[in-house]
């Protein structure tokens, strides 16, 4: 099968390739290189030394022998979107190419406008071209677990039966947002499921877990690495404690670190995309996989890392800075996904496999993240009136709760669980 | 009180403005008259003559004795809506200035990235500009019942008790929009409630019903009175029939007519914002108000015209073309309506009055109908492959189902009513 993925210079856009063309698919690539861009302004880079994609794309044929095909270009131009859909006329599109970072987003309401614009613009482009050109190619769309945000309730793979004052209906499951970039991707779920219904399209809508890891099966050579974000904006909670840990410094979960996430493997995501590939939607169909493989709270991965990084002779503590973000810290999750594992989805390795990997890789690159020291700790605060910053530091890995700790905000918002 | 109103030169715009200085408060408006562009740009015009904005501030001025302050400006213009703001800071604003046709934001892949980014952006603008200078004003906000779809259950204002899986909470209702720009006005929803959570505002999120009606009791003069489009793609539904029979021309329900909608005359729009403003949401409350007086199916208005429309000697058949747009064509419709009847709300006038009145003013201005009569029936097809027009010309205002009309088309789409 013939897949484009756009965002294929990212963190998961790479990976994915590399998998696809390993199990004999052809792939065809997009990317603005924006992201490599956004992180330079932010202070940092990324821990893996990553290859100019010119570079790139020749490791991948002296070492798998194929060609990886590449548009450089914006989504956010509609000529350029629909030259490659109708030179390519691909049979599957994976699109990973959005502005992924929530703190980012939350900077200003410059960083607001651009991601909730930029987001949809692209993906409005990919529908309609795909319409133009490629109408029966089956569209994979990241999208995020942030977009239901925690309800007290389970959370259904996209939507759910409804009774409501005596009647019923089978309909979206209600999303609450927690940042301007996960509203974004809220909205890109109402255009995908919309397009999918007018333009008879095939989509599956991916409300995947934070993604951890370094490296894949397919990622034999560091010329193949993938990119692996550490700082507060880009990077994601475990993959920044490992980080915190290789550098000596605290790891700070956020707040009371009580909130819990679904998290998956980056070697499981590329799994669960090309499961997703491999039985397509059908045209008209509009599919939501909740894309994960098992909730932790963030006090247990701290505390995973904190255990894993003694056997690498680190002993980082665990601090609790006050929580940036506009998030409940203690709630219940019990999302749903049975989809993938239906498809025949099983997890990889064991989290204390893969958070050892992270950690041989980064020891390795440990002067890397020390050049850039200064950017594993959140600036980026979220609220109006903050309280300012509220550090627990502590020796040992076993976080507990500051009895003098405030009690979480309460959110004036509905949908917040009691 | 202080009232900032965007879009103030628009249909709602303009005579919002009239009844809040004709109640005393102190108006100010911004516009960037794009809507009188984009009629001319479908080939249309309003169809009651219109003064330039200097001319309507005058009026105003000779008539009421007030002045109504306003900037020209694009709320796409983050200083410019800042800068307004931060010299004015009002009490209140209501946000009307959005693209607010959903067939133009239809016509193609330019039209619809347009409608989507220009409301998210004037919105996410207010939003920040609010926040900055003027932190504890009320914002209302202009969306529409469209946002909800036709839901098989009841639809609440905006949130209901959830169970799932024998948990509850209590959650935004689902939105299911018909059009990018329905979906742009879902978006906007999703934005405004996360703003007055992080930013603690007070805001009002009105779904608004269709409204009708060409004139408001402030509106004592000609220069005072309000645009009113008949278009196909800038016209409602009622406004446009009452048009179309003063032209002589078909009444065009779309397709079977049993479409069913909320309705409300303009007056009674002004009523419910003023209601809003003069009761306005607490700090950090987002709240959802049905603005809508009564619902009524297509069939119903146009049978309704028809009939008004012989007291004026006019004599209309109704025709049935297919329907161009993304609806469901029989389903079950009961919106729930109880907060702004809770706040004092109550009809001004019986729907036939306001009927008359309308078609008294549309002869009046039947010249002006005349020279753009070509713009009355939809040209904009919403979906891919569509069937072509489908007429059902026949005389008598009595619409009945041709039994040789194809079903209405079965949606993919989950939320569409059995």
């Amino acid at each position: 099968m013939k897949v484009l993925v756009t965002g294929v210079d990212g963190y998961s856009g790479w990976p994915l390739a590399l998998h696809l063309i390993a199990r004999g698919h052809e792939v065809v690539g997009i990317d603005n290189f924006v992201t490599r861009k956004r992180v330079k302004e932010v202070g940092s880079w990324s821990a893996t030394p990553i290859p100019s994609f010119p570079r790139r794309q020749a490791a991948v044929k002296e070492i798998f022998g194929k060609d990886l095909g590449f548009y450089r270009g914006d989504l956010q131009n509609y000529a350029f979107v629909r030259h490659v859909l109708e030179h390519e006329r691909p049979d599957a599109i994976v699109h990973l190419a959005e502005q992924r970072s929530a703190p980012y987003s939350m900077i200003d309401v410059h960083h607001a406008v651009a991601t909730q614009v930029e987001n949809l613009t692209g993906t409005l482009h990919i529908l309609y071209a795909m319409k133009e050109a490629c109408p029966n190619a089956h569209l994979v769309k990241m999208g995020t677990m942030g977009e239901y945000g925690t309800p007290n309730t389970d959370i259904p793979e996209g939507s759910f039966d409804v009774e409501f004052n005596g009647r019923k209906d089978h309909m979206p499951f209600p999303r609450q947002g927690g940042s301007w970039y996960h509203w974004s991707k809220v909205f890109d779920s109402g255009d995908v499921m919309f397009a999918s219904r007018i333009f008879n399209l095939r989509a599956t809508d991916v409300m995947q877990g934070v993604i951890y890891g370094v490296r894949t099966p397919e990622i034999t050579d560091d010329r193949l690495l993938t990119r692996f974000d550490f700082d507060e904006t880009w990077g994601t909670a475990l993959n920044r404690f490992i980080a915190q840990a290789v550098l000596g410094s605290p790891i700070t979960p956020y707040g009371r670190g009580e909130q819990k996430r679904g998290f998956l493997a980056l070697e499981d995501s590329m799994q669960s995309l090309r499961l997703a590939l491999e039985n397509p939607a059908a045209p008209g169909e509009y599919r939501v996989f909740n894309q994960f493989d098992a909730s932790y709270s963030i006090n247990e991965l701290a505390d995973r890392v904190g255990r894993i990084a003694a056997e690498f002779g680190l002993k980082p503590v665990i601090e609790h800075p006050a929580d940036p973000r506009v998030e409940a810290e203690q709630h219940y999750y019990n999302p749903i996904h049975e989809r993938l594992p239906a498809l025949g989805y099983k997890r990889s390795r064991e989290l204390d496999e893969v958070v050892r990997e992270i950690f041989t890789d980064l020891l390795r690159f440990r002067r890397r993240l020390e050049a850039r020291r200064h950017v594993v700790v959140p600036t980026v605060q979220w609220r109006v009136a903050d309280s300012g910053p509220l550090l627990q530091a502590r020796a040992g890995s076993e976080p507990t709760l500051n009895a003098e700790q405030p009690p979480p905000p309460t959110s004036p918002s509905i949908g917040s669980p009691a």
